[in-house]
């Protein structure tokens, strides 16, 4: 591939700030610029009208890739069977996209000769980490850009460069949010959301109609295998259908809203609004599933890896190689994650009602209280016993040191 | 003291279990019997008519004690404090309120002289350890005795053996439910939900209003003081009274209801109900106060505390030595957890839409992306390089070893 | 294959107590006994006289099986690439050794058409769990038997029963030491160690000499491949060969002896000393090897895997859904844990003195304070004031609330 | 207390490097220079030659505290009571120093008026990050300055500039160790360790002899009162006087050498030799004293505090809300740490060999297998079924989806 100048890739969006980047890059570094357009469930635009005004906005080449499937099935799929939630909430919308939008950078900058991968983050958000941590992770030998935060590109900056150079780009002077959206679900930041005492309004919210005001309960029963969605009410689907029909049916219930303060990697706390309503439902059913398949023990070692997990995916570490191998115990959790979950869905809650599995650990025989009880009910005195031994010693040491009974009585006054 | 036979103090609700145990423990082990029966809201009859029917049913003594407001302060507040939940879902209903009878049970073996300990509960469920496993870890010369599992009493047997001897308690020879309750929540178990396919019936529900078909929205401001809440809507509460409250308020709009397959203590999974709607309101809005006011490593440190905390718990081990040193990092953790939330309650929702708080850590001036940023982004280049160094040196080695890229293309396909 | 009678297969020593239970099972129970006699390196007899010896106490079979390159490879080999030591200091010789036993009773169960597997544990020990929950974690249907525990099989008895019997094997009324052995360690339980204040005589050991008097000092140098020793001072090994070649050499160095007060999963704590010199001498060379080629992050958690993986196989649940997890992601981690260890053993230390790794993540130009450094010390700033950042907004809060400078200062006096 | 210019505080050694930062910093910041010097117990010259060094090269004020009691105290016994070893080997030495150091820094700072607090760390190790962020974690408005890093000092620089203005300080061009002591051990790097094939040679080592050499063994009693060493062989000690006592007799033993590729914060591997031998031979004693006394799940919780604390300080978060709640259970669990450990010190070896304790949870008569066994075997039985439950429901499973015993049979081939 000849090539006369240093090449750059640039992460596309479309919009005003990478559409001015293009120009504004290669004026600060000389270097050409690559766009990588990834399609990951965002809607808008579609590709080739991106593609095109890249070339228009002075790219030398214009990369767009479909990557909804890649996506659903090694992003989404995998954070799905982690059941990680960042601080127990957030399903890692956008945490989840940026390695799969840098696959893609990755791969323009192998394929057109770029030495230098070009994102239009701020300075005081995660994906700036994301997206640089994730590049050197895979492809160590490139380099990162930054214009918004190193090359000073101010949003007033962005307007008066796109005027004076005539970009195919609208310019407006305000938007009051701040978006990032792929079919996983939809992140939203605003100004008057920063005073945390503020309730969201309503037209935040995009996936997801008023939860308030829902239409009649929508039941439906996912089938799922190894831990994947595979059938909704008895249909098969991928798992990009999987989760486009459930952000249909889940959102139209105003399931998967999500409104907390959240602890960056760059040290500060903000407020962000999500809306999952796909990812949500999943996670409710996926969870209860492995509640009927998971052994005990492997259920809960599997939370502490959950949420290393998902500490891990926040921070950008999604091809580092503890990320690995947590995944190759979270994949050994789900061989037997496999059955349907019926579920009811109605203004904001996915409720479960019914649990079926071949694999299931949930004995009829041993649990039950009726008749055909399997149970050896003179098992417990001595399993008790033995059970409380450690305690029972500790406390005979805190009667010798009269720190027992005493301390109880004391303290019921 | 003095005193002639042996004795044992029972655990006693008032119900038929329970009274017909008065004389078949007698007759077994010709103990005599010292009853206890504590409130802990769980409603019902008042303590007097409860003690009046263990005299008549052959008591020796009958202990009562209206033990709620200890319960709330020293049992229910600490459950919140620690955030933990069981399995992420269940919290702790029973599991909290066996210690604070077996307190009680301790203190009147000791007054009444007592050796033994008795309960009612089965072989196969989690409440025989957490009481035994109590009563040793808080007085470990005491013995233990479970009538139902360890002197065969069948419900058969106690319906006939009440008819036979005129107990003062009606006995019917069929009930599908059995519950458990007090001020904290509400757990039921019955026949038909042993079957995890079948969804529950409106019949099984008493703390909870329908939440399909709810009032109004209702919204409430919660003020905390470390941890506890101290008033409701600017109105000053105990934590019973909090409880209480939250209870109506949130149980009108059918919060906290919870349908699980759960692990039990003794090997078995079982299909459990629960309500508790001050409980998991209360949670929601503790959870959102601590987002906003624990250190990030605080609280990611904290999970793992809660997680161990809560299984601790569950498996009857109040009282044991490593929960006791939990509590003093959950406390220490609390210092500063003081402020208010606003939630909007509605259909099974509790939904904050507010925090505010003194001591929060939240800082508007380095949040934001308006005018009054604080933050320094140039700081960011130099921590990203850093805080992906080892990732990136972890890459080199994959692409040394030809695992880096190519791995990555071949997954792109 | 036609029977008439139910069958046992009994895991047999070939010692006085499984000679006795040969028999005595049969009386018991009625059932044949078919003996089980496996080699994990414990030296002795060898099988063909314990075959004969069993055949001549009345087993109607008698299985044996060198299983010595087995257990070195699928028992020892996990154990040290987990790394994991119970409370830090033991490395699992008999808890790695029940399994591999229990695998052949089960085969020989099904060769020979057993329903019950027989063990010779007391009902105080690890050793009953990790025998009775192996079988039924491998084969469920397999009842369990401890004529020890369940038969009231004591020591006098068996010395009366081989005496009236006539049994081929020597019967000694007392030996002050009970010995578990195998090529990856011996465990010795005695009498006089049962006070805990004495120290453990010279004729406790066998498998080392005393370090106080050591020969000249050994430098040997392992190589590993993916956490495998592969070869000893440049000659390949088998993992079996490794560890002899070790036990030999650093055994002569008086390493890998063991005295610690213990935790015994069945409550209790106990005194044991262990002697493990291969087994301690290369968990030495290959936690160092890790040091140099895992992640760090990868290392911590694997710190957090390895606890619970030698909590779980002390506790007898090698087969079980965790630690078969567990296992795929410490696997993940050994795939660069490849190189050589030199190290240099002398009087009970084994002390690395070097490592070489074509997959070191140690990188001389970013560690030298020499000429060559290739780090950018600039970026330090950037890292630490972020790095930093959530503990001094919490400190600025503790200023605020008076808690700051002043707590600080009084401490000091 | 008037002051006409801003003033800097800077912790101050005496050598070389921070003599010159006196002047250095005054030229380039034109700020006042207070330095602060702080003895941790390294030895060297005395605090008032310091002192006087500090005022001849420039300094405003010259602070000096003997802090070695208070080192020993609140730093090392700490430390001591975590068990902490960062990567299970390093017993943080110096990590521990720099809080210490800062609170004086912090106090010098406030006496003396300071805004700034400098430090002569490079900008490519730990201990920039443990001086920066423990004064931001103590007193968030001070500044933070590196000479060394932030304003170009080399050590040529530093040479010329001492020789050009004669200051009263030995300069040499090349010494080949980077040393770092105090009370608690002493940390050593150097050129040729870098290349981590090499062994460390003799002159390395200052605080131990050579174990290959040993004197005679040395045994000793060390007495602990809730985790605190408080008297030797009977005779009362204080924290400090324990700590010098046996860096005396456990060096004279050429115990606590350690040699290992450790992760740096700043995400690279360094080799690091350090001498630790009292703190190394008192933490063998504390850990065997916490096996006798702690309750099982306590200790087993404490290794995950243990390494979260160990990574912390080591980190530099001495100060941190987290630290602190991790300190809150650290001091619980040692309620009960108390008694005598008897230990043999040899070559290179602190054997443990007796252990004495009124709080122990050792107990003979549950743990023998002589006569006197209160411990009831026939609980045994009932424990195992119900404790290996959940593992055998998982195996059957297996079974039922052909992955149970073929999978065994066919492993061992």
């Amino acid at each position: 591939m000849p090539q006369h100048k240093d090449r750059v890739v640039l992460a596309y969006s479309g919009g005003l700030d990478t559409s001015v980047a293009i120009g504004w890059i290669g004026e600060q570094t000389g270097m050409e610029v690559v766009t990588v357009a990834v399609d990951l469930g965002q809607g808008g635009e579609d590709l080739e009208t991106v593609r095109q005004r890249a070339l228009d906005c002075g790219a030398v080449e214009a990369y767009v890739a479909d990557a909804r499937d890649e996506f659903a099935s090694e992003y989404c799929m995998p954070q799905l069977q982690s059941g990680g939630l960042y601080m127990d909430a957030y399903p890692l919308i956008s945490a989840i996209s940026r390695p799969a939008i840098v696959k893609h950078l990755v791969t323009a900058a192998r394929e057109f000769g770029a030495t230098v991968v070009a994102h239009g983050c701020t300075g005081k958000g995660n994906d700036q980490v994301r997206f640089e941590n994730g590049i050197t992770s895979l492809a160590p030998d490139l380099k990162c850009l930054a214009p918004v935060r190193d090359l000073a590109m101010t949003r007033e900056f962005s307007i008066n460069y796109a005027n004076k150079h005539n970009l195919p780009i609208e310019t407006t002077h305000h938007n009051p949010f701040s978006i990032d959206q792929n079919v996983w679900g939809r992140a939203i930041e605003t100004g008057f959301l920063e005073d945390i005492w503020n309730g969201p309004t309503k037209d935040v919210y995009n996936y997801t109609d008023d939860p308030t005001y829902p239409p009649l309960p929508d039941e439906v029963v996912i089938t799922f295998e190894k831990g994947i969605p595979v059938a909704i009410d008895g249909n098969a689907v991928s798992p990009l259908q999987a989760i486009q029909e459930m952000n249909r049916r889940a959102g139209a219930q105003g399931i998967g809203r999500i409104d907390i303060v959240e602890d960056r990697l760059v040290g500060i706390k903000s407020r962000e609004i999500y809306e999952a309503p796909g990812a949500m439902a999943l996670h409710v059913a996926h969870k209860e599933l492995e509640n009927v398949t998971l052994d005990r023990e492997q259920a809960r070692f599997k939370r502490t890896v959950s949420d290393r997990w998902s500490d891990l995916v926040y921070e950008g570490q999604w091809f580092s190689p503890l990320k690995r191998s947590l995944d190759c115990f979270i994949r050994d959790t789900q061989e037997y994650v496999s059955g349907d979950i019926r579920m009811v869905m109605h203004g904001g809650r996915a409720t479960v009602t019914g649990r079926r599995s071949e694999s299931s650990l949930y004995d009829f025989n041993l649990a039950t209280y009726d008749e055909g009880d399997s149970y050896n009910q003179s098992n417990a005195k001595g399993f008790i016993e033995i059970f409380g031994l450690t305690s029972q010693l500790a406390a005979a040491r805190d009667v010798k040191f009269g720190k027992g009974e005493a301390m109880g009585k004391s303290k019921l006054g």
